[in-house]
């Protein structure tokens, strides 16, 4: 990662770790609940999404301290949905340690979930410095959360439906993708704009920015999924197949395939006993139709119209660090 | 149960389902996800949290349709939480209809509830009159909406937690049924009466009768898993033994129990393997320790003062509804 940008990131997850510190306190009980409640957030995670918020804020010439408690419940919801996640597609691993239902069990992780959740809102309706902050703009905030996390939850079935679905058509996997992974870039940087005081245009420019770049990102998701290093990406490569997930690369190589090629891809898509070698010939299958560098040259695309939108804003270091990290999501590791 | 109550409790489900109805429209989708939302709604449920919500507003003088969007969103949290819970024990039957995750698997159940979590705010956020409700209200009523919301989680995961804990303490359990039973009631009595303009006073008395109503509640709820008529009540009879629920009768029990019985009782709690007959037998240890007789005589007394702080109020039809649900609490039978 570019050093600019590391020091960046570094820098935001300093802050947002500290005030995870001090919400999340000794005193809370149960132990079990909350411990299984913070264990991703404990165990890294890029903070990306609280990123998003502050230097949105930034760029619309706002105070960062201010947008902070957003920045944090923001990150909450994200490993909300982790939690709930790992449990639906029956992951052991995430940032290379074991996952919460792996180690509370369903029932906990169910609830960790839950409680997370419900202490996003919890954040931001405590931590917000009600004097440099109108009630109205809350709400406003509070709007965009619920919004979008509607919209994660209806992406998240998507994806869950498509894996039983034959044909999954790349409309249908840019709406899905659109809600499961933009949604909640779009809520960082429009939260972030908004309690910035951001200018309505302003607004729109940063949201068309996150839609594109969460676009971006998941493409590179499915991508690593594939092709990454099982130790650097911290959760086994290939799974999305035993899975069945619908990927860009799949959907291109089903659409491309000869009836040979389609029904070995059909026979190891959701099928959980897929073997090491049934994965390797469909990767392949993959790469022989040129699957794996459609999805990377569409994700390109997709980032030089996500930077065009950052780009009527004046050339500071912030806007900078948000042109960065979107040239980050393309060349990542994990 | 009571005709003044049914015809109350029968006006309150008509509003509360059309609102409902119009928030869940044709045009949502995914299809799967939105009606594995409101599935165990639409089967049925006696909307006690919507009357509270209603009458408690209606009790300090407020006016009923300006609280219908909180009513609504509190029958959201509490289905939220039903979908979850029966993920969480198992559980097939609810409402005499299937549950959510066996009519739709888990993923899509998990996500169901968490989607019907978000609705509860954006009810609240979208159909709120902002000109009959102040923006600062309006923060309030989402702040105790939060923090019931994480009491819930809490008593859930104590609820989870004390299924494989050998000695619960009868405070432990009030502790537990506190969070996971009455902390929604006092948010549905507590919203309804800040949405209608109640003094500090009359907020604090409704919340101490919601809370000693909801212990009621469950104490009884308890009592009827274990001698309740399954056809009426729409699940089976007996299952807290077998999930190794901690409930005031088993508390009773193994604190009164000899030897024999203690170990007897320990054998089946908790044992999903447990017959019919060794269920039947640790009812009849119940039975011959008066545990039962103990829950309901203690039920009575809770009930006695839930009451109590009822009676400050005027006279009215009103306090007359919330006082016959509280009496309803006892002789329910599901």
């Amino acid at each position: 990662m570019n050093e600019f940008l590391l020091k960046q990131l570094n820098d935001v997850t300093q802050k947002v770790n500290l005030t995870i510190n001090q919400i999340f306190t000794q005193e809370n009980t149960p132990k079990e609940l909350y411990n299984a409640s913070r264990h991703l957030m404990e165990a890294g995670g890029k903070r990306l999404r609280p990123f998003l918020v502050l230097k949105s804020c930034e760029i619309v010439g706002g105070e960062i301290e201010v947008a902070l408690p957003i920045a944090v419940a923001i990150e909450f919801i994200h490993n909300f949905t982790l939690i709930h996640d790992d449990i639906i597609d029956n992951d052991d691993k995430r940032r290379k340690v074991q996952t919460v239902h792996v180690l509370w069990g369903i029932p906990i992780a169910i609830t960790a979930g839950d409680m997370l959740f419900a202490k996003a809102y919890e954040v931001v309706l405590y931590n917000i410095d009600c004097k440099k902050v109108t009630s109205k703009r809350l709400l406003k905030i509070l709007d965009e959360i619920t919004k979008a996390t509607i919209l994660v939850c209806e992406g998240q079935a998507l994806d869950i439906l498509y894996e039983h679905k034959q044909d999954v058509s790349e409309k249908e996997y840019f709406n899905m993708i659109g809600k499961k992974t933009s949604a909640l870039l779009q809520l960082a940087v429009k939260s972030g704009a908004i309690i910035g005081g951001g200018r309505r245009s302003q607004i729109k420019k940063l949201d068309k920015f996150a839609y594109y770049a969460g676009l971006v990102f998941q493409i590179m998701d499915d991508v690593l999924g594939l092709t990454g290093d099982e130790k650097v990406l911290g959760k086994p490569i290939g799974s999305d197949i035993q899975k069945g997930k619908r990927t860009l690369i799949t959907i291109h190589a089903l659409a491309h395939a000869n009836n040979n090629q389609r029904k070995r891809i059909l026979s190891g898509l959701g099928n959980k006993k897929a073997s090491l070698r049934e994965i390797e010939e469909i990767k392949q299958i993959f790469r022989s139709l040129k699957s794996i560098d459609y999805a990377i040259t569409k994700a390109k695309m997709l980032q030089k119209r996500a930077i065009n939108h950052l780009l009527s804003f004046p050339p500071t270091p912030t806007r900078e660090a948000l042109l960065k990290i979107c040239e980050y999501f393309i060349m990542r590791e994990y």
